[in-house]
């Protein structure tokens, strides 16, 4: 594997779209809704589960999950790439706000929104 | 960066968590809801632009949509963390198995979905 | 209230839009990813609750869920107008069909999608 | 059809639900999250059209997006009656909000949100 992987996949998906002659539809709007399609497909798997269970997934099940992960990446990574962001580098930067956003000692334990910690 | 950067962010968000102690809130079933409302914050971007303003968003826009881009990458990663899937090798898979899925000649400039090819 | 409140909603709608030179954004596909941003806002109110949380929720909370929810049925009211769609009669019809597809003894206690039904 | 065609789909769609045993899945986010996978399924009828082709879909695309729009209400309807909220009501209200929020004069031709308008 290269030294980067969503540079990789990046790659990969320009190769695949270039040869299909596919760059016509790949519009960021257009990708934005195939990228919440695979998203409703992961949700399709969790909708009628528990919590638990969907902690515990029987491994075809899993198997299976995966594959819309993926296809849930792979749009994210050509949105990114057709809006020349890099990726990598826009989540490190995301963590490092959460981590401004959410102080250890106010979000211990709970899940509220950085919004609604007390003044 | 490490030689890995999906496998780097899979690790700066379980020490995020771990030390938030979030672990209780972050069931598959929950970070599929949270991925859902980040790819909606995508969305919102785009929504009244026209295919082709998506093209060309102005800097500030794109800024604001590459922090939304980042935060779906993170409820990704962590998704799969929690599932125990290799997100990389799931996304390469998933290339090959779509390479089949589209061959070259019947897919060229159309964006039929592969069950429509006529037989 | 009228006899039929789904065409109220309409007519009141296609009166917001046409006052407003709204029509030129309110294509099916725009109206759909507005659609898909207000049942985010809805989710965005369960993603860490319990299931049993979400049964009952505080007042204030449940007055701000219905303000999303009424959002996505004007949307949905909006995109079946534009695609000339008798909504009501699309979902008695659907009704209908559901009750075909999942027969009281073979659904009752479980959540198994049809498909899924042994044969 | 009776005076409130919303109450009616409610009364039918609460028979179906008891007949099967069918509450103990119908928590609000559980029906939540069947929504947004049917909202995709309307979103992935128009992801790879253009505005103007998602304006005059042929007869028989439109009637597949008829049941998914169908089912989307059907959801809507359920989750609103599990959170005892009166959808028609909410509905009304929240047109009267828009029309505050959207004055014409500020509206006009322009798709900005209400928090984007000069002051």
């Amino acid at each position: 594997m290269s030294h980067n992987d969503l540079d990789t996949l990046k790659h990969h998906l320009r190769e695949f779209a270039d040869k299909r002659d596919w760059n016509q539809f790949h519009s960021p709007k257009n990708l934005c809704m195939a990228l919440s399609v695979e998203v409703a497909e992961i949700t399709e798997h969790f909708q009628w589960l528990t919590e638990e269970q969907s902690r515990s997934l029987p491994t075809d099940k899993r198997d299976e999950v995966a594959t819309e992960i993926a296809d849930t990446l792979l749009y994210l990574v050509r949105l990114a790439d057709k809006l020349e962001i890099d990726l990598l580098n826009a989540a490190l930067d995301k963590m490092e706000t959460n981590k401004q956003k959410y102080p250890v000692d106010q979000s211990r334990g709970n899940a509220k929104k950085y919004t609604e910690f007390a003044k």
